[in-house]
């Protein structure tokens, strides 16, 4: 069996990369690791130093004599690599802002995975993604790529679908909280639950059964998610790593089981009649016009979701720069995105380790949901083996949530292609059919003008990009 | 073979019974009618009357000795029946008012056909249909009904699925105008092309071939669908029933191919994404913002589609009342819905003389469009043989059209389950989920507000009606 | 339109081609020929000298201007063609002589379509139509080929999926000859029934309906497929070109339906149950093991099919030297596949006329029946337009059906791949899953002694002809 | 939780109770046990005290408090019952020596689960359970029902479709010999394996890997499937139950993975080609003839399975006999069916501790096999939680296995028909389609000599028992 493993993240300058080394450090007896990679681009440059440094000292006091290797060179890091994991966001935190409040200032939503932002997020993204990719068969053609790149779905999609890769699984922290508020709302312990989910990234529904076999579905949507209140509740008996005291004043991610969604209830008699418990992200699809409500006031405050982030992002970066700092600072839970690096370790570790542990990650449907075609990617309970992830069987979905999976991975589908070709036809056929985005003129000049703003990152779409420019000159 | 045909029309008192007559009077050498029956329920007693005089005089002037009951005994008129068509429209059209209004009071399109208008005509709808076949499971056990009742797709699905009644076969006058239009745009004859349709009611799309076998759909999208002014160009080489003498001034169908919908452009980029033709419909989805803002205008005018319709409906039956009348006058047109009647004639008159003619219905899937289940109702080409339709195969959609397809099928089927049962949360779950209209509180106040409004026409939602009124006191 | 057809037949020299010609002559009114080119091999140049020269007297007695070309280079024949129809033999009959006794000389049944026969004939042909196929590429992309070599299904699928050429129909005369049986079983003109096939080549079953819409499959079942004499008088109903006169003494295809099979009935509760009615074919699957005892007594008296083939294929060209004879002679009838060149005729003038007749074909499935998928090729009822074939759906069969069904495509898949690749472990795969051989080592013994016995015609699988050539000295 | 735990055997009376009353012994700190109960019938009365007083001596031996009760009262015992297993013969071995010889004698292969034999045995035995099940129902609604019952599939699939009860788990050994086997080849431990089965019970594949993630499925086919020497050495390093000592003279289940199973060799082109792993039972569908000529040796001797079998278990019960023995004697692995009783008590645990083993089980398919609908039974690698087995998803098979997957799947729907209907054509519908019966006069005669050679089993074939009686008389 191999050693010494050769773990490379790509963002390494990201936040999150103090709760990825915590993560490591956690595993140290499972994972012979010999070297971490950290890599990023030029313009991430400071941030890396001041993260990897930390990452030095955390190891360090661990114990460990791991190598950390900090690094501008993508093709130096993947050489040999045995994983490789993607937290990168192109146009950092400015284009998320930017991804954000475009369409909130034509009074649409912007959400950053699957509203006209997130499709924005894909267009930038797959390209270098599949770039990534690439490099990888050159130089580490064995390695698992484990992506935690939003839009997680869509970037998993296009590693398959167009890098032609299968070594790949997304990951999300989603399904992780999920499991702690029907723990909280059932006062079980999670591990004495059953969970199976099913669906797409940030579009999934699960269902839960207790130790006795008895399915507890209908106890966990009543409990938690017919009120805001009732969720609140739930997340009080979570001792949760954001909010390790259970302490009232650390919003964490108590507010609405996740940080970046305002804790809007649900409307009571829709989820009874759901049968499956929705994921945080459901509220943009069953609660629209409430969520645009809230959307739209942050936008006026300067409080989106982004503009929060960029300013706890600095904050955080200021407390990594204390040289006497050698852990996770927990503020970093403010950051949202909680679980998300640990849920990586652990990915890393149950498939070196042919763990078999269950989780829930995007992989390729083969049949796990009937209502897909068996070559989508879907995010599904899977058992992780040495061989990467098995589905577990979800079966079908009834009508009241069926048409619109079918519906979002289309709409996946079409963003993927259009990021990939360019086709500025495709993407306006994206935008058309997200149900997110409202479709007419409103849609296309959303388009338009997103694809000006960003036009630094995407130059796949050039020809369109240059002639509205010139129309607009 | 059968002789001496019994046909039934509910809902006979409508203002379309003109052409129906006219159409089976076309027919007359085809069709060995021997009786005529129109029914209507009380509320449509003099209407009846007014259009039976008419229908008596046509029938009379074409020289033939076919005899027309008029009836409030929809029992009677079902015994021994061979052919029952239904034109019915339960509430009248001040439901449709409502349908239309209500939404448009809060901001959101009504659309009485698959927007929260439809739902609500399904909803009144669907128990009115289901008795009719209860009664003509023991009175004409093997006649074949006709449905040209709105929402047609979901009604006709209702029979088959909930009535456990194959023999029926839902019409529309759409697509019939989507191959005028083609034929206009192609400057070909419409019988020198084929065409394939595939989709819902309402919600189709189609392609066309010449007689040298080329494909036409991509000229068909660029001449008529990448601009206002392209379809009306389509439409001026058309010499329609509406319009016999192509006189500008008539506007009739000719404003954006149907009379329900104003003429608002597609986005260009959009439909040639597409690469098959949308129908008129489809504006709902594709522009869905210019729609809205459209419909809002209409609204402060007091010019909604229905209250449009009420006024034509007025004019026409005063001229119904002219004794020298004998013929379906030209006015008709502007009521919309040409070519409805007809189609209804000429299915009946296929299925009785095995005509195995070319039409486009709604009928069960059976595996045509292979995106959706075997079981459910599709609107799609199909031969008509004396068995009843027999569909085209259309394939596969792409990904540009297939989840929005899915989705749309999803919401019809939720919206029967909830009009069957009564069931409020499936109600809500239909509303929910129809892409037209925005989720969250909107659409539950809606909702309510609708189920008070037409609570005359909803037994089956009585408990929840009863709430609201207790609440609101 | 394209005037000046230009017709090109693979395979010129066949008995088959006196039919061919004349139903070009019966359809001179619809189909603007100007040349008419017969191509054919070295080997079969007398064969082609001597039905060319009938043809040549065939269209002058007709008063026609047709140019008759007869050539043995098909590339010259293929430039600017219109319709290219296959009707080759790789290795004429004594490579099917072989293909039937090689396995009956093993005890088991030889089959020229779907068993070991057929799917060696499968193996010496596919490469051919390939190269045709190719060849039209570059001389006549725009032509349709019209295949009649059999196994038609398989020819027209690798067509399809490995010659990626779209614009192919196979055809077969199996459903002509249930239709006239299931006429004559019901005493009806078969213009007035309405027929649904669906299946595969030589493996499909239909149903049919009256002129008043009344399914009249089960009495078709009893009238004709409870026994054999049923089945007999069946046909007498039938003034087939085959034995026009209903002469008793001609036997015709009136023995089975089709003179390549025996008349051994069906067991009565077998068919029964089926619920549709099967193809004569299908005695090979339904009755296997007194279908095997009939062609055992056969193979012992040298009479197999393909003997007595040959044996009325002499005396057929000795007639046809005849320089008085200038019209088809009747006794073609004997040579079995009657229709089969008629059909080939219809089609092309149905495209061609964009006639929008109802045919059954090979075609691509693309959601006809539902349990295959959409892409492989089926034989169904279809809608013949200048577009080529649009398969009526069929929908879902039964467990009686389908299972086999499934299991015959996929026999069929198996076997088009090892045609096209020369596989060995492919092609013993194919003999081992397909019903009608036995597994183990008697099918690879008789798959080894056919491949030896055809080497000549099987360049792609000789690395294993090689081996097997060196065992066996 | 639930404690005292009620645990029901019907067909306790069978030599197998042994291995059962061992596994549960070795699970005794798992599973807090109150009552065994042992059901069996009059005619198995002798073998239930003698099998009963062993499971007393054994269940003391080991210290255990547990309260043995041997019944002939099933509704006494399935009162309150937790779990429920069914090992039941109907007819006893000596209708299985029926089922075996009968189809031998006129030369064609019993076959115990999936031939002629295995489909009288659902035959007799479905009506049998469908009858345990209403019991269930009523007296023991929470209870699950473990089968192990052959043809365990079949009469799986018979209580979900048929007897409307989902919490049913069918079991077999098979799966658990082949991945002994596969260990054995690659000289691995089995825990370091990971395996993937999917199909139908003796009709399934699988593939595995390796702990670092290499699949090794082809490694195993060449050292173990391509020669029965391969097969016995891949055995040599397993320490089985059957042969603890890996004593050579212990031919054990070494002979051919399996006693019931002469170890015929696979072809091994057609094995590699296959690229999944045969079960054993594969023989019969892969190597027919060499099967067939084998079992027919041992008919001419009277040493089919079922013959050898019924002296194996005199001599068990006489060794049961003993009063001094109180462990499961090493004789029973001759018997066959090892590690059998022993999967169905991990299946308890599993389920009652929600233990997440993985298991494979029949169960339903849920989307597992995409080539098969959801709602019918395959048998499949599951996660088994307190709810029951959830299936992995193993995704499609390619065309050499699929097509022969759906035929043997609806050749078991058409036989559970069958047994419950007793409809004569579906019994002779079910005999023509499956693969291992030639269709024709000689299906129709086993099938009528099988009616009345267990008629006493058969009362829902009655009338056609009758006539078969009159028509012999």
């Amino acid at each position: 069996m191999k050693k010494n493993l050769k773990i490379v993240t790509i963002g390494g300058g990201s936040s999150y990369t103090p709760e990825l080394i915590e993560g490591f450090i956690k595993r140290k007896d499972e994972l012979p690791i010999k070297e971490l990679w950290l890599v990023d681009i030029e313009a991430g440059r400071e941030k890396l130093e001041i993260v990897g440094d930390l990452a030095k000292r955390m190891v360090k006091a661990a114990g460990l004599a791991w190598e950390i290797h900090l690094t501008l060179d993508r093709r130096k890091a993947l050489k040999d690599a045995n994983f490789v994991s993607t937290q990168l966001r192109v146009g950092l935190l400015d284009a998320r802002i930017k991804d954000e409040r475009i369409p909130l200032s034509h009074g649409i939503i912007g959400q950053e995975t699957n509203g006209a932002g997130g499709m924005f997020k894909a267009f930038r993204t797959i390209p270098v993604i599949l770039d990534i990719v690439e490099d990888m068969k050159e130089l580490c053609p064995d390695a698992w790529l484990v992506n935690f790149t939003n839009p997680s779905g869509m970037v998993t999609e296009a590693v398959i679908r167009y890098g032609h890769w299968d070594k790949v699984v997304g990951l999300c922290n989603i399904p992780i909280m999920c499991s702690k508020i029907a723990a909280g709302a059932l006062k079980e312990k999670e591990e004495d639950l059953f969970f199976r989910f099913g669906g797409l990234n940030h579009f999934h529904w699960h269902r839960v059964w207790d130790k006795t076999g008895v399915e507890k579905t209908k106890d966990v949507i009543e409990a938690a998610y017919t009120s805001p209140e009732g969720l609140v509740k739930a997340l009080e008996g979570v001792k949760s790593p954001i909010n390790p005291n259970n302490n009232p004043d650390e919003d964490g991610e108590q507010k609405a089981g996740v940080q970046n969604i305002p804790n809007i209830g649900f409307l009571p008699e829709q989820v009874r009649n759901l049968g499956i418990i929705p994921c945080m992200y459901h509220r943009y699809y069953y609660i629209t016009d409430d969520m645009l409500k809230e959307e739209l006031e942050a936008f006026e405050k300067g409080e989106t979701r982004a503009e929060v982030v960029k300013r706890t992002e600095a904050e955080l970066f200021e407390l990594y720069k204390d040289p006497n700092l050698s852990i996770k600072p927990p503020q970093l839970a403010k950051r949202g995105g909680a679980y998300y690096s640990d849920a990586a370790c652990e990915l890393i570790t149950s498939i070196y380790n042919d763990k078999r542990s269950h989780m829930v990650v995007s992989t390729k449907n083969n049949g796990a949901i009937s209502d897909l075609p068996d070559d989508v990617v879907v995010e599904v309970s899977s058992l992780i083996t040495s061989n990467g992830p098995v589905p577990l069987s979800w079966g079908s979905f009834d009508s009241s949530s069926r048409g619109l999976l079918q519906h979002m991975k289309d709409m996946e589908l079409t963003t993927i292609k259009a990021a990939v070709t360019g086709d500025y036809s495709t993407a306006l056929q994206a935008f058309t059919i997200n149900p997110l985005v409202p479709s007419g003129k409103i849609a296309q000049t959303i388009l338009d003008e997103m694809l000006v703003a960003h036009k630094e990152y995407l130059p796949q779409f050039k020809e369109r990009i240059e002639f509205l420019e010139g129309k607009n000159n």
